[in-house]
């Protein structure tokens, strides 16, 4: 085999044509395998970016497009079954909250042996993902878990932010968001919905588009949350960096303009050896958008989740355990 | 064996003291060993930090410490031969150049295994010790290098930022340090005034105090840096980020001051996949010394260190290509 690493996605909204266009440029890595609810596409000399999304965008599923794609109920298992996939990146919905775990058996089950690196959001999907840690380790499965921006990205920049500090005391992570339109990203935006006051996953996601167009239009478009249930505070406490109650997100989503409302950051304050008290901070350039931000730490951790492979190790780690590559 | 790592510090200056300090109250780590230029002590119960660093101070040796302490003009190699220890830190002289090679090879000549970790600044420094790369590995060293602040925090900062990015530009170093007191960091000024104009190493190494004291007389006591050698360059390149002439490192040392005269941070530039154009930085605590920031990765990337060992990954590993595990 060369030493291109080929990549599946499975999801194929927003974020999995993200990925996919992220991809179409790289020399390392080879999108060969894409799959959602109602089909799957496969070919080994890589897949068509252009013809897979505006297939998925006009008829519903990559499933449709000619030659490759096969319309399917049992989509991933089909997949998994007939694809040489070296890594997976599961751009699935993050609800329902079982959907990833739910998944991840199914690679179990099936006796494929590979990468795969989620950019889940919630503390309790990962919980359950971290559930399956012995069975994913026994199964040959390198995965990678929390890898998109937040967490991902920001919970790696704390990871290292806390290297000066003897005792962490806090870690805020305040996210701004700016989307043109809301109807590219509805899964993501009923996310957001659902960390809102009176809100929660199921309520969020039985939501019709008229629904959340009714609330957006309340809050001239703005989604502001507070002390949202993300994962970064499980992934710190795991790397025992703090307790996960010191972890703290919230952000603005502005879904009417694709400028971001604040500069995404996480701001990690300490103590040092010598008794000073300080705060680190990073913060992320205005002009990256959230596919970027995501999709980009996702393909540098599948990158990293290939060479723990290589090396005989298995199991689940997280985006505070181990640095990314970059994937050219 | 407990699980605690016992670590030993080679060199004890105002770099290696700090190293003491911070390790003392670690329940994860035990310093047992260190070693200056005229002695050595060892003692696998712990050293007692406050005496090492008063002796040292007082007689010039760690060797005159009561008990523990041996005088040796082959202290590393006596060290080495008699300490059981998991992991050092060389907090050496980064001059001569050659130096942190030359122990290194006398590790490798005593039959040794274990994690050496080294915060040197140059990348002419980091060549030699690449150089070694299959003779490490093949003693079964785990040798992390460039794990200090820059290169080490600051880098693996900006390897985290590049994820973002399909296409690095340019990374921008930028650091602040103040020292009341130059004269306990005599080696680390004199490295310094070699990266100004019209010093070398040489140059600068053969300057008297009086010497160092009357040129920062001239500059009230400022010392300002650009396009400094450091091997943040060559980390980023062989970490497939950027190529080295794409990094700079510049600062300001305000020899006379604690306070910082800038806040330290780096900069990454780059393209992302939707061709936008844009800037993470991450920006250090003014509140954290240049010991804190050199120290504390130090010892993250020990511990990394230690982790890679037991998965009989050998060789040479720097700050890019890791992430550090935090110490308790």
């Amino acid at each position: 085999m060369s030493n291109i690493i080929r990549v599946g996605v499975l999801g194929f909204g927003g974020l999995g044509q993200a990925a996919a266009r992220l991809l179409a440029p790289k020399s390392e890595m080879r999108l060969v395998a894409a799959a959602d609810h109602k089909g799957y596409i496969y070919n080994p000399e890589g897949l068509d970016t252009q013809a897979c999304i505006s297939t998925y965008n006009q008829q519903g599923s990559v499933g449709h497009v000619p030659e490759y794609g096969v319309l399917s109920q049992t989509s991933i298992a089909d997949l998994i079954a007939n694809a040489q996939v070296d890594g997976f990146f599961l751009a699935l919905p993050n609800l329902p909250n079982t959907f990833m775990a739910d998944v991840t058996r199914q690679f179990i089950a099936s006796g494929w042996q590979g990468v795969l690196v989620d950019a889940l959001k919630r503390t309790s999907a990962m919980e359950q993902i971290l559930s399956l840690k012995d069975e994913v380790k026994n199964a040959g499965i390198t995965y990678m878990t929390g890898c998109g921006a937040t967490p991902g990205l920001l919970t790696a920049a704390a990871a290292i932010a806390a290297q000066s500090y003897a005792e962490v005391h806090s870690v805020k992570i305040t996210f701004g968001v700016g989307i043109a339109n809301w109807e590219a990203y509805r899964a993501t935006i009923r996310e957001d919905i659902a960390h809102m006051p009176g809100y929660d996953v199921d309520k969020a996601r039985a939501m019709s588009d008229a629904e959340v167009e009714a609330l957006l239009d309340e809050t001239n478009g703005i989604i502001s949350l507070e002390n949202m249930e993300h994962a970064d505070d499980l992934m710190l406490e795991l790397a025992g960096i703090c307790s996960r109650d010191q972890v703290s997100v919230g952000g603005v989503v502005d879904t009417r303009n694709p400028k971001k409302p604040l500069s995404t950051n996480v701001q990690l304050t300490g103590r040092t050896f010598e008794g000073k008290i300080a705060t680190h901070t990073f913060t992320l350039g205005d002009e990256t958008s959230m596919a970027a931000n995501v999709c980009g730490p996702a393909f540098g951790y599948l990158k990293t989740g290939v060479w723990l492979q290589k090396q005989g190790l298995t199991g689940i780690f997280t985006a505070a355990d181990m640095m990314p590559q970059f994937v050219k």
